[in-house]
C-alpha cells in the first residue's frame, strides 16, 4: 500500500507566551487529524513556535493558522499562500489589511464563542441586578447586609453589535424575559431582538437601557462609540457590560460615573492592556466586576478552531466560498 | 348613603425588629385595601406593633396575620379566631402545632418566592460553575488570573424538595439545559424534573449531582438530611446550594470539605442564627458564597401577601377551602 503524497501544506504557528487554551498543542492537532482522516491525507502539517521555522514554512505553505501573521513582503516570502486563518474572532490587531495580498483569504474564528458568551451574559446581568458586588463586599467584611431585589424579568437590554456575541447576549436576555433592543450597522430585524435600530439612532435607545451590553468588534466605527456623552444618556440605575473590546467604551468616564453613583454597576471582561496591570484603578472601582477576558472562551476553543478549519478546507476543495471570511473594509 | 358595618375583624401584627420588607406598613395596607374594595368593606382592620394591642385585638379578631402568633391559651384569648396567616413560607418555627386549635386554619405564604428563587438559582449555578469566588478573590487582590470554563449545558442538578422553591430551581436548571433529578417525599413525576425519586433513594442520586440544590422545608424528616455521610457521596467537582433552611445541611462538614478541596464550591443563603455572626468561619471559607437570606425574597413581598390573603378571604366567604393551608402533620 503506497502512501499518497499530500497535496497541500498547512503551517500552524503557536506562541509560548499565549494562554494555554489558545495553543494548538500536539495532542489537540493529533485529535483533529484523527477526526478528519480523509481531509488529513491531503495535508502536510508543520507546527512552529514563536517563529522558529516560519521562514522555511512560508516558502511552501498553502495555508496558515496564525493569530498574528507575518505582514512584511508576505507575497514574496510565501509564494503559494492562499488562506490565513486567525485564531480569534476580533481582527482589530491586524487592521488595516493593506499588507494582505488580495488573493489571500483571511478567515476568523467567529462562531466559537456563542454558547459561553450566552452563559456569561446571563451571569453578568443577574450578578449586577442582584447587587452581587455589594453582597460580596459585605461577605468579605463578614457583614450581614441584605439587599433585596425584584425578579429581573421585564427589564430592557440594549445590545451594541448583533453578531455571534451580540446574538448570544440577546438569547441570554430572552431567557430572562427581558426586552432586547439591538444596535447594528444595518438596523435590519434580527432574532432574537425585539427591536433593531441603526447605529445612527443609538442616542435614542440608550436612555431606555437597564442593561447596556457591548458586543461589537473593534473597528474605526466602533472605537470610542460609548464615550462620556453617551454614558451620560444612561439611567443612573443602568448597568454596563463589555464583552467586545475595551476601546469601544470610555473606561475612565465609566469609572468616574460608577464612583459617583451615577451608574449602578458594570462588568468589564476586556481591557487595554491585557493582563490589566495591578496598578489599574478599575480593580477597586465601586460596583465594578472585573473578569480577565474569560466571558467568551471555552477551554475547548482550539478543538473548535480545528474543526472549523477542516470544514472550511473541505469547502475549498469543493470550490465553495470559505465561511468566516473577513471583509477587508469592514474589518470583521 | 349609610356605611355598612364590617362583618369581620382582621388583626395584622408587625415587629419593629423585623426586616422592613417583612412589615405590612400603613401604605402597603392602604394600597391593598384599595385593590380589593368590595372585600375591604367586609373588614375592620387593626394593626399592632410588637404586641402593643394584641390582647384587645384577639378578643374580637376573626382573622390574624402574624409571623409568630401567640400560642398560650389561644382559644380562650381569641374566642372568634378561625384563621391565622403566617408571613413566611416555612413554618418550622411554629412546629409542633399542638398549640393550634383544630378549628383554626393556618395558611403560609408559599408561592410568593418562586420568581425570585428562579433567578437566584440561575445566578448561583452560573456563579459557581464559572468559578466566580476565585475570580472575585483575584479581583480583590488586583490579580489577572483567568479561569476558563465550558458552557454549563448538560450538567446534572439534584434538587431536594420540589415545592415552590424546588420547582423554581428546576425551571432555572432547564433554562440552562441541565438534567434535573428531583428528590421528593412521594417520588411522583413532577414538571420540570426529568427524573423524580423518593427521598429513600437519595443516596443513589447524590453521586450524579454536579449541583445539589436544597429547597425543602425544614421538618423532622429533612433536618440533618444532608449530613456528612451524604456530603461524602458527592463528586469532588460538585457544588452545593442551600435556599431551604440551614439545619437540613451539616454546615461544619460542608465547610471542612470546601477547605480541603473535596467539594468545588457552595452558596449558602440560609443560616443559624440569622444574622450570621461576624465570628462565623463560613464568611471566609474557600469557594463559599454567603448571601444573607435574600435569594427568595422580593421587596414587593408584603404586597403579594396581602393579595394572597384577600384571594383566600374571597374563598372563605364562598365557603371554598383555603389555599396554602398547612398540613398539621407534615409541617408545610
Amino acid at each position: 500500500m503506497s502512501k499518497s503524497t499530500p497535496r497541500y501544506h498547512l503551517h500552524i504557528e503557536n506562541g509560548r507566551k499565549r494562554l494555554p487554551i489558545l495553543q494548538i498543542t500536539a495532542p489537540i492537532l493529533a485529535a483533529a487529524l484523527k477526526r478528519h482522516p480523509l481531509l488529513a491525507k491531503q495535508l502536510r502539517v508543520t507546527v512552529g513556535w514563536d517563529g522558529d521555522i516560519i521562514d522555511d514554512a512560508l516558502q511552501t505553505a498553502d495555508f496558515l493558522i496564525h493569530w498574528n501573521p507575518p505582514r512584511e513582503n508576505l507575497r514574496e516570502r510565501a509564494p503559494r499562500l492562499r488562506w490565513i486563518q486567525t485564531t480569534g474572532a476580533g481582527i482589530d490587531v491586524l487592521m488595516p489589511l493593506n499588507w494582505l495580498p488580495r488573493d489571500i483569504a483571511l478567515t476568523n474564528n467567529t462562531g466559537a464563542h456563542g454558547d459561553k458568551a450566552e452563559d456569561s451574559c446571563l451571569l453578568a446581568m443577574l450578578m449586577l441586578h442582584q447587587r452581587m458586588p455589594e453582597m460580596m463586599q459585605s461577605q468579605h467584611a463578614s457583614q450581614w447586609a441584605p439587599v433585596f431585589t425584584t425578579p429581573i424579568a421585564g427589564r430592557t437590554v440594549v445590545v451594541i453589535g448583533f453578531g455571534d456575541l451580540g446574538r448570544a447576549a440577546g438569547r441570554a436576555a430572552k431567557k430572562l424575559d427581558l426586552n432586547v433592543i439591538a444596535v447594528t450597522r444595518s438596523g435590519k430585524a434580527a432574532r432574537p431582538a425585539d427591536t433593531v435600530v441603526k447605529v445612527s439612532a443609538i442616542n435614542r435607545v440608550l436612555p431606555k437601557a437597564d442593561f447596556l451590553i457591548v458586543a461589537t468588534p473593534l473597528t474605526a466605527e466602533t472605537s470610542g462609540l460609548i464615550n462620556r456623552t453617551r454614558l451620560n444618556l444612561l439611567k443612573r440605575e443602568a448597568f454596563v457590560i463589555n464583552i467586545g473590546r475595551s476601546p469601544i467604551v470610555d473606561y475612565e468616564a465609566l469609572r468616574e460615573k460608577l464612583e459617583a453613583g451615577e451608574l449602578a454597576g458594570a462588568l468589564l471582561d476586556v481591557h487595554s492592556p491585557e493582563p490589566l496591570p495591578a496598578s489599574s484603578p478599575l480593580w477597586k472601582t465601586r460596583n465594578l466586576i472585573i473578569t480577565p477576558h474569560t466571558s467568551c472562551d471555552d477551554p475547548r476553543y482550539m478543538h473548535f478552531l480545528c474543526d472549523t478549519w477542516f470544514a472550511n478546507f473541505a469547502r475549498l476543495l469543493e470550490n465553495k466560498p470559505l465561511k468566516n471570511r473577513v471583509d477587508r473594509t469592514l474589518g470583521y
